[in-house]
């Protein structure tokens, strides 16, 4: 038998001691119950300022509810807990809010609309603010990847594929290569942000209850909401015209992928026999002091990881049968939050590893001998064959490449050796170095892009 | 422009606003990140005890660990914080820990282990405790499922395939394929939680540091740290041998779509059209006092699309490369728990669900007649061919059928008209309530399954 | 014990058998191993073609690859096989090709690429070929619906929120709504088609043997190549830069989530007991003759249930290292042409589904009366209390709204025999159908969008 | 412009060229659609046998219904595309099955049955056909391991964590830990393959038409089925009550991970720089002579990547409203062929990489100095301690930490300079062959598993 928890009082509050990808990051101050409660708060006062703006409510209603939505006088706890009697936590902040109201202006809070128009307005809310962070780290990370594009122009490396040398590439070209994904990922979620609406569409989506309440063109309603958040107005009610939440997970996901590619490759390049890359500041090991751990690519690889399957979940939600179905809707809530969570401390981490990211370019370099000199053979093979004839070439290197690993001798050590290819200029040739091909051009190329 | 969000200040907290399906559930403390505190605080002391217990530690040490081990004592946002470091929160823990256990024993803390160590243990402590009680509810379900069954055991009521009336079944029958899913799942969760092991390898899975400070035979001290805890000894250290998180993975899904199963057909069932059942107390709404929504199978549903998932995200960690993967095993931590907290939460809400359903006999019978009779046209089919000859029984059932909708009259009403019939008796042959097949012994049959 | 497969001879062969949802339609042949063989060989030639043109191959060499890369040629079963060694499709089909082509221009075929190069070029002529046919079916179903929307503009039907009914809507405006996702996804898959772009790196993507054959800008032979293509020429090699491939999982998952919507809604309204909608031709039942299964929608939505995880899959791909990764590469061929295939097959469905839906207004109207006429509650709430107060208001309705239920009488009626109401035009206030708010107006705005 | 697919016209035909991971496995041929057919027929004759041995049927109709039922004779591209109509293969291949045997027992085929009864336990026998080539396969790869793990029980290397070197193991240990997974997938294939049952339910799962047809007891019939085909009884038809879908999924997807794990460690050890391991025949590269990829490795991590997101929709498909749902069941088809396919595809691979893998003990034992030694730092912290004092140790080791990366030194070195430290065997210390724990005990107690 395991011995009972030991704290069972303070149970269900979680101040992120399983995510350390994501804890102390503006993204997780923006993504907090407590950023979801302002958020909330932020919609209803919003809905009825914008009620008193085409005069369907007093200017004094919408001072009223704009000065009790304060999120600091709700109990964000309670507001959970009685969120569990109809399934969603507008319905107790409805409660709380009109009494904070008080009783001359309680009848304008929340006035027309749905427990849903609230939440996916306050979810949107939510989402812009976070994306905002999350583009301000992308800048970061860019900048950064474009100082070590530049830097590392000449750098040539090893181009690794299937785990296995191939041809020479330039660290340059790779950095080049991140930033280019980094770009990909800022310009998806700049489209996405700037189209994220407001929701407002009463309980079945049709305006009716404004109009109840005496809007002549509900229309203008939505249209004076979405100006007082900044948001933007959508030509219909989207209760379950899920696009603005599929769309998030797309560039989210896609976010973190392109971070992951990066925390992939400095994981592989930092592996002790390679040690090409070395992250500013590893996580050290008390036990170990010769370690220094890649912790901010581990846990950008772990969010990459996660990411794409939270999106699946919400692309899964888009078949939301009726004008709000039970469980798509309540399916998207906490998966969105958390990937919007991942990806802005995926962000921040990024910012982190590029700027302090350590190249050893001498190890790159001496790695570019490792396979005997081997990593050419695909130039020479091309440029041996006008020479020598195609089936001479071919046969020679063949030959050379079988003897460089029997002997333990380099490539160019043996071509040397070779009458036939007197008067050739080797050592251009056999030099990785030289062989990059349009390595610097494409870097050039890629860090115009803004 | 969108205003700031109103309170960063206690950001990064979360008590369950998004979570109605789980917050304020047994299951909700026992994942909360207290409870996983508890749990890391529980490994660590076992530990050192389990060493004393081999004669590795003085008795005091494992006296003075074991105090010094109370969650009370420490600063989970704290720690939470601290674990960015290392990109664990074992690292600040065990700095902590060591610090309140003070001097003399302090070097006892912790020794010879790795983090993951701690960390999967206590994960398994988390999932176990968990675990047992999402049983408990699941029991509870499946009595409740039992009353039902045995009570509407004869309660004839239309199958339904690919949404339209095919022919008569009955709620018993429903409600026992409720009981044996979730029975499957009790199975399947109880094998699991039987064997799940504690971990212990130290930084490579050797136990080699345990040998160091002495231990003759380092497995000994994994066989005495499962007693003190009472989990399994594991035959290998698992660090990345991840079959106890795919497993959990594994029943944890298969429980949150049994329980998905009971309220997809709920929700099906209570639709205003249908109305066979009704939730015991639906949520309301306060501007629509004529609704009652399902709002425990919503939740129950919402659980059920989240689900798959996060086991997804844990079955790829599987792929776990070295002694200890860079992100798959980061990448387990929150969607375990996300999927302990989501069953946890859909079986406490299923034991409502079941428990408080309302079943509506005269509806469903009443709906057997809605098809104009049809439901029973496979019966008529069956056993009118062998009286009437194969090509005039299906000649006549077509004829028929089609005048039943022309005509709006009920098929058994045509036939009673059909002088070739005469002398059969129709009313048995075209009463639905009599068309249900072995439906009530197999609902015997399913009900003796203990 | 089973007894063996009967026919092992000709396995591994599909035609289709489970997948119903897209057997025969136009995307299945663009997406087949014919398809695919036919794109990889176009690739092939067209980078013999290219050389050509930027004279880095005689002109005779560009001929005869092309005419070589005759698909009726290769044998694509032996193609398959042969894959197994080098594991991809790409080295078996160059060997092939290069006999074809012969002695003199063999050396031409596929000088200086990669597979990569040729398998991502080809991949992205079947996304860009599929995709169009995808438009097409997206276009006939916007139509169809558009229609729809334009005849039900006035067709008052019950609003229906988690499962129950909430207040009346129309059928235009749901119509309109499916209209406007299935414009979203048009969109969404327009952008990215337009932006698919030729692969071309060369063996790590630095385009180095392309120069070593003699191309003095190797970026000027990308160019050539996507000319000779129609796709776009890419900033960089994309080898491990998968944002393409994102975009699709993207689009495509929107898609066909887009589409699960409208079959999610049609089977709710099709199930026997509301019968709003049903298929033009649903799938009949040769033992139950009055069955119309709604097939063409069931199809759609097992699509929708698939496509999210299958484009979790490639986001997950993204985190691609190296210049080639060993796996997160492979891992994207089979579920991207399953999601084309799957999105191509339920966008042939959903032309079928939408230009035959059936809509029984009649049924719609009546439904709105099931709820004792309660549907109209939230305007009678907003109405009234103008007129009695707003606590009295309440008290009668709350009072009338139990007496409705308990004497199962209509609203109305209770309404008109209460003497404060006297003078009040009740007709126009309990009538469902003309509460049907902004629905009209909010029709014809998403009608008018193109 | 694209120009258009080549060859439409033989489209929708795959035999494999985007899957290397599986094609010409034994998995694909009793996974095609050839080995559905036949797995179709196999459960329509034994249904009519089973209904002759309980005299429900003549025996002529058993053995008509046997002969006819030969997949030679029906045409499964037709089949496939006549499925569109009702949603599934079973409908039509009734039709032709009936045509086959003529009209004397043509009434005899499929009588009583519904589709799914078909569909289900003919994929059930796919399953289990599969199963046991999978079962073969583990058991030859577990074998293989065995050996490496027996052979190389001392062969010591150094243990990674989050990519660094931690402290050594032995590549004895890794391959035992490889084979635990490998069993651990064997024995849950087993449970679950014993379990699978037949689906034996009529209409709606009641058995009526069964009754209908003159079965006393129509759950006979159902163990009379089950034994024809050697699946097992269930206690209840399970059309919608899918555990047997999810426990395949379970361990279909555990065993993916198992055999991921495997790959990922062979990719990682086998970079060039690495080059501790080496597939026996790595795939080559005509341009690259000198590359030999990890192909078989490679296609495995493919298939790893893969599998979480096809287990997922199956869980996804438990939620399956109503006696059959429209789209949950049909979304299974696929995916669970997906997986049986893809999973005996990577234990075909397996066997080969297991079998020829190529162990580099000279390059293990010379990595162990990679780190100056350091990596046994975690022992000499122990075992210094007591001799020094644990404050003075730890300075001590601290400081020649330092030295030895600042002189290019090794800490053996520096440390045989110590004079405090004369008299003490500082070879065995510092030796990290010798410092392997518990390594070889742990490897052969895991080798005693069976």
């Amino acid at each position: 038998m395991t011995p009972p928890a030991a704290d069972p009082a303070s149970a269900g509050l979680d101040v992120g001691l399983l995510g350390p990808g994501w804890v102390g990051s503006p993204a997780a101050s923006a993504t907090g119950d407590s950023a979801y409660l302002a958020a909330l708060l932020d919609a209803e006062a919003a809905l009825t300022r914008a009620q008193a703006a085409l005069g369907l409510a007093p200017a004094g209603a919408a001072e009223a509810v704009t000065r009790a939505a304060d999120p600091a006088r709700f109990d964000v706890g309670s507001l959970a807990e009685r969120a569990r009697g109809g399934g969603n936590p507008v319905i107790p902040l409805v409660a709380d809010l009109t009494k904070a109201v008080g009783e001359e202006y309680g009848p304008y809070v929340h006035r027309g609309a749905t427990s849903q128009d609230i939440m996916d307005t306050a979810t949107m809310l939510v989402a812009v603010r976070t994306l905002d962070l999350v583009l301000a780290d992308l800048d970061r990370t860019g900048e950064a990847l474009a100082r070590l594009a530049a830097e590392h122009r000449a750098t040539a490396m090893p181009g690794r594929t299937l785990t296995q040398h191939a041809v020479p590439t330039t660290f340059g070209l790779k950095a080049a290569g991140w930033r280019s994904l980094v770009l990909d990922a800022r310009d998806r979620i700049t489209r996405v942000r700037d189209t994220l609406p407001v929701q407002l569409g009463g309980a079945a989506g049709t305006l009716a209850a404004f109009s109840a309440y005496g809007a002549e063109d509900a229309t203008a309603l939505v249209a004076a909401y979405a100006r007082e958040l900044g948001l933007r107005e959508p030509l219909l009610p989207w209760h379950t015209l899920r696009t603005p939440v599929a769309d998030l997970a797309g560039c989210l996901a896609l976010t973190a992928g392109a971070l992951g590619k990066i925390a992939v490759d400095v994981l592989v390049l930092a592996r002790t026999e390679t040690a090409e890359l070395a992250e500013g500041s590893g996580g050290g090991s008390s036990a170990m002091p010769h370690k220094a751990n890649p912790v901010r690519s581990t846990l950008i690889a772990a969010a990459a990881r996660r990411a794409p399957q939270l999106a699946a979940t919400l692309y899964g939600s888009l078949a939301a049968e009726d004008e709000r179905p039970p469980g798509a809707w309540h399916a998207e809530w906490e998966p969105l939050r958390e990937l919007l969570r991942l990806v802005g401390g995926a962000a921040r981490d990024a910012v982190e590893l590029t700027g302090g990211l350590r190249v050893n370019a001498d190890a790159m370099r001496a790695h570019l001998h490792l396979a005997h000199g081997l990593i050419v053979s695909e130039r020479l093979s091309a440029e041996l064959a006008p020479v020598l004839g195609r089936a001479r070439a071919k046969e020679l290197l063949t030959e050379l490449a079988r003897r460089s690993y029997a002997e333990d001798r380099s490539l160019g050590e043996l071509l040397a050796e070779q009458p036939e290819l007197k008067g050739i200029e080797l050592d251009e040739l056999t030099d990785p170095a030289r062989y990059t091909g349009a390595a610097a051009p494409l870097t050039d190329r890629a860090l115009e892009r803004r």
